[in-house]
């Protein structure tokens, strides 16, 4: 495939790699957030932002004038990791516990987006965080759009991990009088907290009362 | 506090910078993994990490042969970033959506440790995962000891980012008809699966079943 380049194949563990495009966008899709990695004078910084993929492209947004952004405005390399912690993996001895979980890699060097692609891009990132919120909402003005940058990376070079599945114990443990097993982990939403200064008589929208994070069906209510 | 430095410095938005050291720990504690930034050949890479911390120490694994581990052990600079995310910050506008969330970057250079501190360091990792889980299960044999590499990075050069609260509206938008506030977001465990080689009669354990990640009281149940 063309995603599949040398810097993005897994070495370590290459039976939880996976390079199918459709698995790497659902990742990044449900992830709501993602690390960026950058270098700055030698020095690698990783900092959580929001992103939004649109067909094959991702986008990342922040205020001007921040280091971030002037980096990644820069077309330096960056590095866009997303993960999904899907259970805790508890074996009978200590070194084989694992976690459940699927991650992606996505390495490249973002562009600058034009002031259309721009407001397209913020669509997709509220669109991303919260699906029916953004035609409720009022739209970026003028000056909000000129306070915020946003970069595209072409999701190219980009690869998968996946874990999943029971301890794998070794055989000389498996009888021993320990409970192995996975525990499930998923991230929800509590009661949604109104801001103070909430006007009377609105409700919680009901994309708000549904609101989960994760593919269609859970695999635990 | 000799923990602020230039390059932890939060500049985008410094009122969201915490340093203290016990806000830097409890965030690092709390995570269930990390995410570890490093440099080859110019390319940043940014891989998740299970990682524990003891005392001002903060450690992580892998297995040797690794690309990871043996540029984690050539005392490379790296960036270590945990974050928790605690909700989704529902504005009347688009562009003052937010996350509330809770960061940590440690920056620093690791150092190989030696084969006590390695296990010291394992046993760690196991009760950062899952309190209670290490007194059951199996020790790690020599050979296995020999199997796992363990760095570690004094937790020195760090600085915490932590966003809370409802929404930060433009008054001019607080009289619009659209429901704003804030969606709780936490990490919840679902029913424990059994392994299917699981002995008969062993129950599922009690810190399995109170399994919570986070701190002591729950916002929200």
């Amino acid at each position: 495939m063309a995603n599949v380049r040398a810097r993005t194949e897994v070495r370590r563990k290459p039976e939880r790699a996976r390079y199918e495009r459709e698995v790497i966008e659902a990742i990044l899709d449900e992830a709501a957030f993602c690390h960026v990695g950058f270098v700055d004078d030698g020095q690698p910084f990783v900092i959580p932002m929001i992103h939004a993929r649109v067909s094959d492209t991702l986008y990342l947004h922040g205020s001007p004038g921040g280091r971030l952004v002037r980096l990644l405005a820069s077309g330096a390399p960056i590095c866009v990791t997303a993960t999904i912690l899907d259970g805790l993996v508890l074996a009978r001895s200590a070194p084989l516990h694992s976690m459940n979980y699927r991650s992606v890699v996505v390495l490249g060097r973002p562009r600058v987006v034009d002031e259309q692609e721009k407001l397209r891009a913020l669509e997709a990132v509220v669109d991303h965080v919260l699906p029916g919120r953004r035609a409720e909402v009022r739209a970026p003005s003028e000056r909000e759009l000129k306070q915020t940058d946003v970069v595209a990376l072409q999701i190219d070079e980009a690869s998968a991990k996946i874990r999943s599945g029971p301890p794998k114990d070794s055989p000389d443990d498996v009888d021993m009088p320990v409970w192995a097993g996975v525990v499930p982990l998923r991230t929800t939403a509590g009661e949604p907290i109104p801001a103070d200064d909430l006007r009377d008589g609105i409700a919680v929208p009901s994309y708000v009362a549904a609101y989960r994070r994760g593919p269609a069906a859970p695999a635990h209510p």
